[in-house]
Formats: structure tokens, C-alpha cells, sequence
């Protein structure tokens, strides 16, 4: 009897995983996979010297919520400003006045370099009165500016309206990925109506698409009636660019 | 005739390089290698956000060499501190003092922390002196603690020295790292003394570890005979170092 060809049965193991698979299932020879492990390995290596260069950059935030530097034990000194919510706390307190320091605060964002800078009256007064922010969010706000903070929904929505306001970039690009990471039908509407007074084109953009994947589904949104009620024209944008797909 | 089996000739393709090759060259499986390249392009979109955060955290440096905030057209202001450099200029001009703020270097220095918060000299005049440092390595200090400094070799020695006696950890392994990629048998000497005044103890395992490997060359190194004079007790430091090898 004729030994069978190996045709069917060819087989390698797999340097990763181990496993025998046949040549059809082969991804790269041993030279490309070894050349992937060190990429690997190096960008690794990046990421580890970017982290610890942004734990360097840091700063402790004057809010004491981060405190990036070992053995600091009280906040930061030498404040020169101070940042008021003007929304009470939740209880009807008055909101708790923020210590900032200028340096900072116009390093971070050209609108409140401009304050800051030209002797207008939050330079001269030394008090920057926030409007229609809450005091949950200023304190944030403040944090992200001075190190890093870690938003859920709610907050990611005020502070992308903040970081417009104030042009501070990094901040709203930060807000749109947590909430494009959020986005799914049900606060679909909510979000595209949101986003489109923030300028906001990544989630803008995110929303719309699942919107015009399921516009047959549209009419039957719970916040459907209520938006071509409250915002007619922004409902007539979405049949308008489902047509303009065609 | 029999056909030949395919035992000697069994290739695949490999999907990266796209050359044929030989079962016994293979390296991964298809879904191996596949998860490697998302792992890539994960690492690859982890070091451009951990960029671009190193970018928004990065601070104008008041020398001017640096500016991170776009539009900014001139030195940040708000400052309330001067450091100089106690030698002259390389003229012998006077150095020029470089204005900084207190809470940053209180937030990238204990040693800072500790002369500004304390109402010692430094604190009340507003002047910090940098004792035996160059103007330029107090330039390049500066703008270190504020965002980034690209060093040469020489200036990371002298880095290296002000972080140490600062405690600004992030900046002494930063030059530690290029001095050990520009470590060689003709400096090899040199390092290992330097650094055992300055705690470094990356860059001192690596030059040691090169004198060790070329311990029968030692005797014609360059600087051999300089340092047996100057310091002995360092050099009978490596012969220990060898025979506790064995």
C-alpha cells in the first residue's frame, strides 16, 4: 500500500500558541514573527518611558483629589488665583472657591490666557467666577487641566462643554472618546442634538452613523417625538443625510 | 514511479514578507499572528494618546526655548522666582537669571519643595542660586522640569549632577539612559567614576559590567594610570568586583 502524501496533513507548531495547525492555516514565517515580538517589545518599552514622563509632567491638582507627587501630603502652595462654580452645592451650600495658579491655568487653555494676561477684571480681582458649572465638575475640570481625571458619562458631558468654552483640546478629545465609547441607540438622538452645539465632530460624526444605520427604526426612538418636537430642524438634518448617502 | 512525497519541499506562504518558506521556518499561525498585529496597533495608539498627553502636560519653559502651547509668542508670565547660575557666562558676562514659578519646581523637586516652602533664604528673596553650574546646565535644567530638554552628552552630565542633588528621579534616569547608549571602552573609565559620586547606579552597572568583559585590556586603557593615581581605592574596587565573580 501506497504511504499517504502528506498534502492533507502538513503541519507546523506555532512558535506562540503552540498548537499544530497545517500550512493553510500558517500566518508568518519565523524571521517576520521574530521582527513582530521586538516591535512589540519596543513599543512596550515607549509606552512604559511615556507613562512615566506624564506621571513627571504631572502635577499634584490644587483640588487634593491627585496628588502626583510621593510625600506630598497637603495641597499645592503658592496658588495665585482662585476658580468659583457658580452653582451651590448640592445642598444649597455656597460652592467652595477652587485655589488655582495662573501660570497653569494659562498654560492650559488660550481663553483663560487672555483673561489672565490683559488685566480684566478676574486678573485684577484674582477670582474667575465659572458660569453654569456645578462645583463636582469645576473641581474635575480643574484636576484634568492640572494632571489627569477619570470622567463617567455625566461628567465627560459637562466638562466637553467646558473644554469648548475654555479651548483647552486635549480635554474635549478626551470627553469625546469616553462618550463615543458610551454612544449606543438609546442616547443616540440625545447625544447628536448635544454635540451639536459643542462642535464636536468625532461624536457628531459616531452618532449620526448609528442613527443613519437604523433609520428605519428612527420613528420608533423614545426620544424621537420628543426632538422633532423641541428641535425640528436638527430631526430634517438626518433624513437629509440619509439621502445624501444616495 | 511513485509521486515524491512533499516532506522536503512542504512550504506556506508567510502573510507578512510574502516569501515562501519552509514548515520548519514557520513561526506563528494565522490567528496568532493576527492577534499580534492588534496588539501593535493598540501599543501604537497608546503611545500617540500617551503623546499627546505628554504634549498638553508639557509646560512653556520661561527660558523661551521651548514653547508647548501654540500661539504662545512669548515667555510665560506670572513667574515669581529667579535661579542663577553661580559661574559666569562663557565670556565671563554674568549669567542671566532665569525666572521660573515656585509651585512647579516645588512640584518636580523635594529639594525645591523644601527651600520654597519653608521660608528659608531662597523663599523670602526670590532668588535661588545654582551653585557650580554652567548658565547653559541651568537652562537645560529649567526646561526639563518644565517640559522636555534634548541633551548631548556632556549636558546630561551635568544633569545628572543637579538631579541628584534635587531629587528629580525622572530626570536623573532619563540622563542615566543616554549616557549607558553612549557608553564605550574609551569612556568606560571616566563613567564608572563619575557615577559613583552620583548614586547612578544603571549607568555604574553598565560601565562596570564593560571594564569587566575587557579586564586583560585594562591595564592599556587610556585612563588606567590617571585614576591609579587619583583614586586607587576605586580601581581596586573593579579588580574586587572581578575576582567576586568566580
Amino acid at each position: 500500500m501506497r504511504r499517504p502524501c502528506k498534502e492533507e496533513t502538513d503541519s507546523m507548531r506555532c512558535t506562540s500558541c503552540k498548537e499544530e495547525c497545517v500550512t493553510l492555516d500558517a500566518g508568518t514565517c519565523k524571521r517576520c514573527s521574530e521582527e513582530v515580538s521586538e516591535t512589540e517589545e519596543e513599543l512596550k518599552r515607549e509606552v512604559e518611558n511615556l507613562k512615566a514622563k506624564v506621571a513627571f509632567l504631572s502635577f499634584w491638582s490644587p483640588t487634593g483629589r491627585h496628588c502626583h507627587l510621593s510625600g506630598c501630603s497637603h495641597g499645592p502652595g503658592f496658588t495665585d488665583v482662585v476658580l468659583v462654580a457658580a452653582k451651590d452645592g448640592p445642598n444649597g451650600d455656597p460652592s467652595m472657591p477652587v485655589p488655582a495658579h495662573r501660570a497653569i491655568l494659562a498654560s492650559r487653555s488660550t481663553v483663560f490666557k487672555a483673561m489672565l494676561e490683559n488685566e480684566m477684571e478676574e486678573s485684577q480681582s484674582g477670582t474667575i467666577k465659572m458660569s453654569d458649572m456645578s462645583c463636582d465638575a469645576l473641581r474635575a475640570f480643574v484636576d484634568y487641566l492640572y494632571a489627569e481625571a477619570w470622567l463617567d458619562e455625566q461628567m465627560a458631558c459637562e466638562l466637553l462643554v467646558l473644554a469648548e468654552k475654555h479651548q483647552v483640546v486635549h480635554l474635549k478629545a478626551y470627553c469625546e472618546m469616553i462618550l463615543v465609547s458610551k454612544l449606543n441607540w438609546d442616547n443616540s438622538i440625545k447625544y447628536y442634538a448635544f454635540v451639536h452645539q459643542q462642535n464636536a465632530k468625532v461624536l457628531l460624526e459616531a452618532a449620526l452613523c448609528l442613527i443613519l444605520d437604523n433609520i428605519y427604526e428612527l420613528q420608533k426612538h423614545q426620544d424621537y417625538w420628543e426632538f422633532v418636537n423641541k428641535d425640528p430642524r436638527l430631526m430634517l438634518k438626518i433624513y437629509r443625510a440619509f439621502l445624501g448617502k444616495f
